[in-house]
């Protein structure tokens, strides 16, 4: 089974908006075992859309349309999409109902722009959505299925998640396509392709690998389009299990696991709370972390100390150890992770201490240079890196290395 | 001139890669007066990267192509690039000596995939990747031009930058294509669209209009495609002059400002320093302004306190304004920011505390019950904000709402 996605917007075509939807519907429709031949990005115009809609029905079951539901004039889909299945455009009353409650739990007054969008192309079966004024819609033609999402990304989401998808699995029967995706770290791309080379080329042929590159981050995806028992055994499962044999060090997780989320999990599991002191990563492992719904239990709180003054006077930090080692050095990076687990009476702290850039280096020092250290009651641990250039990226790469080494720490605990 | 964009990966189609490259691609593109008319993400398939260029060939004289170029065996790019072009590969001496360089500065030891990375196809140029393995190629064939680059982003977008944008600019002579980006807070789209409907409606032909929303902000999108003297005057610019009268409480920014940006650059004009303290945002406000290089001329730093003793002990909120209003509550928030202010000795403070959810909440404080506090030496603001039910999207929603209280402020600022 295979199926396309349309993502409707001038805005994507100049790119001032990145296309995540692509990404979410590829993802929910993989799971539900479709696969995705293609994904194409066309503007808000007519024949663009009608000429995308049978290139796309011509190679495929499903067409799943996101963008271009709007209330504004440069929205032209629902009206396109009329045109196309030869239907015109209906007021729903149930769709207005909802549309007006909405407004006003808002607050927002209703308008003309507001009342068009409870119409609806006739025949098309409405899919609701639940957080926004513009309609889902799920079209058939010549046994090809069409489905019409907003383009707001939450909206889209819900509508997928809780219309759409229970309606594809309805319609067609599939067989099952399973993925299990490897989590590792502090293995280049090329590196890890020579590990496990033998390996990779010894997979059956039912089994397909794909490295997945991200800042401070491999992930190897196993992808299995038949996952059943084969002469008594899942290839997927027990591919897996080599390949984790072969690099058990570098694994973090799998699937969907972010290495915030385990390392939560182990804070939780293992009893211990956290402090930060964060300098050149200005706040970013304590974004991170608390992301994680629920991190409360184990996350005690942050000191960005951007500036000296405040690495002394909140943080404890000697003055004289800066004047001798500068802010970034081990010496600081270890009284900024002491300071911060006895501020906040914490079982574990983190800290940095970097020149995140583009300015602010030195011959001896620079940009990239970056310590981190880690302070619990037994010990204090702490590490040198050598980042980029790139300011953003610098502090991505600090942030994740960091959480890298809190989570080798907690590992190491019994 | 008509351009399209080809993203290559399976990484892609399975949607565990949001694909950032074609919005990069895609907004050069543009600024280099070159409409985009298709972006099509496929697999890594011989068949399908053959089609797809054909296709693409077919509509446009550019086709610029990201992806598949990695030294693993899945990056089949290249080979099917020297097949459909009719030539083979060869090793290139150069991009050879430049990949050993780049190794060995790494200390990454070089095998046999990296070697067969400086094959290239014969006849095709070079778009040299000063800081990757994988080069770029500059093809021609039949009047169009097919420009393959790797998918690393950072990789391919210096290669874009500084190798293909310049030759794409010699190579073809086009029209200028202008755009003003108008960035907003404060109104809905649909608001929006009734405010500014007279003035949208007269706009002149050559000049169009987008709604780009996104959580907390709304641009709006001036594109002419010819924007050059009109009857002795520049429509881009007039049309813009008005859509200002008309929305001017409303607009923070232009073009490819940050809300993050902005604020900074008046906090350095005005002369003031930042400290925050942030509990349910954890960390997201810091991290958002410690994004903007330069940023520790004006910020000091944060805290974030998750837990009540945090709040106490570091920030010097009162127990009893807890055990009465809450952690939750106007109270605490003016504390937070009393606080912060005093202990980093800045001129402003920002404090937020809210329930990011998903658990929490309570019938009088629903999840994403959000109060924000702004102290300086003269005033002490504080707002609640009723957000929604999704954690990441009301830690965004609170960092921004956060960022414009202190944006309006630093504004009423002589």
């Amino acid at each position: 089974m295979l199926a396309e996605i349309i993502t409707i917007g001038d805005e994507i075509l100049i790119g001032q908006v990145v296309d995540t939807n692509s990404a979410f519907l590829a993802s929910e429709l993989n799971k539900a075992g479709i696969r995705v031949g293609q994904i194409t990005s066309i503007g808000d115009q007519r024949e663009q859309i009608v000429t995308a809609l049978d290139e796309a029905a011509k190679r495929t079951g499903l067409v799943v349309i996101s963008g271009g539901l709007g209330p504004t004039s440069d929205d032209i889909t629902k009206q396109t999409l009329a045109d196309y299945f030869n239907t015109k455009l209906a007021l729903n009353e149930d769709v207005l109902d909802h549309i007006k409650n909405l407004l006003a739990a808002r607050g927002v007054e209703m308008n003309e722009r507001n009342i068009r969008q409870a119409e609806l192309p006739e025949g098309c079966r409405l899919l609701h959505n639940a957080s926004g004024t513009a309609q889902g819609m799920w079209f058939e033609k010549k046994g090809t299925v069409f489905i019409s999402l907003p383009g707001v990304p939450f909206e889209m989401e819900s509508i997928m998640k809780d219309y759409a998808l229970p309606r594809i699995k309805d319609f067609f029967h599939l067989p099952p396509l399973r993925h299990i995706t490897v989590l590792t770290h502090g293995l280049a791309e090329s590196a890890m392709a020579v590990k496990i080379e033998s390996w990779e080329k010894a997979l059956p042929a039912s089994v397909k690998l794909a490295y997945l590159p991200s800042p401070g981050i491999l992930r190897l995806r196993l992808s299995c389009f038949d996952p059943g028992m084969q002469d008594g055994c899942d290839p997927l499962t027990e591919e897996t299990a080599k390949l984790r044999f072969l690099i058990a060090g570098h694994i973090f997780g799998y699937n969907n696991d972010t290495i915030e989320e385990v390392t939560g999990k182990l804070l939780r599991e293992k009893k211990r709370t956290l402090a930060l002191a964060e300098s050149c990563t200005g706040g970013k492992i304590a974004s991170l972390i608390t992301l994680v719904p629920g991190c409360s239990e184990y996350f005690l709180g942050s000191v960005t100390a951007y500036s000296n003054t405040s690495k002394i006077n909140i943080l404890g930090v000697h003055s004289a150890s800066i004047e001798a080692h500068g802010a970034v050095s081990q010496v600081v990076a270890e009284e900024m992770a002491h300071g911060a687990r006895e501020r906040f009476g914490a079982d574990f702290s983190v800290a940095t201490t970097g020149i995140a850039g583009p300015s602010g280096g030195s011959i001896e020092k620079p940009v990239g240079t970056t310590w981190i250290a880690i302070a619990t009651d037994q010990t204090m641990r702490s590490e040198k890196f050598s980042l980029g250039e790139h300011r953003g990226r610098n502090i991505q790469k600090a942030a994740v290395a960091a959480l890298f080494m809190l989570h080798k720490e907690l590992m190491l605990l019994t």
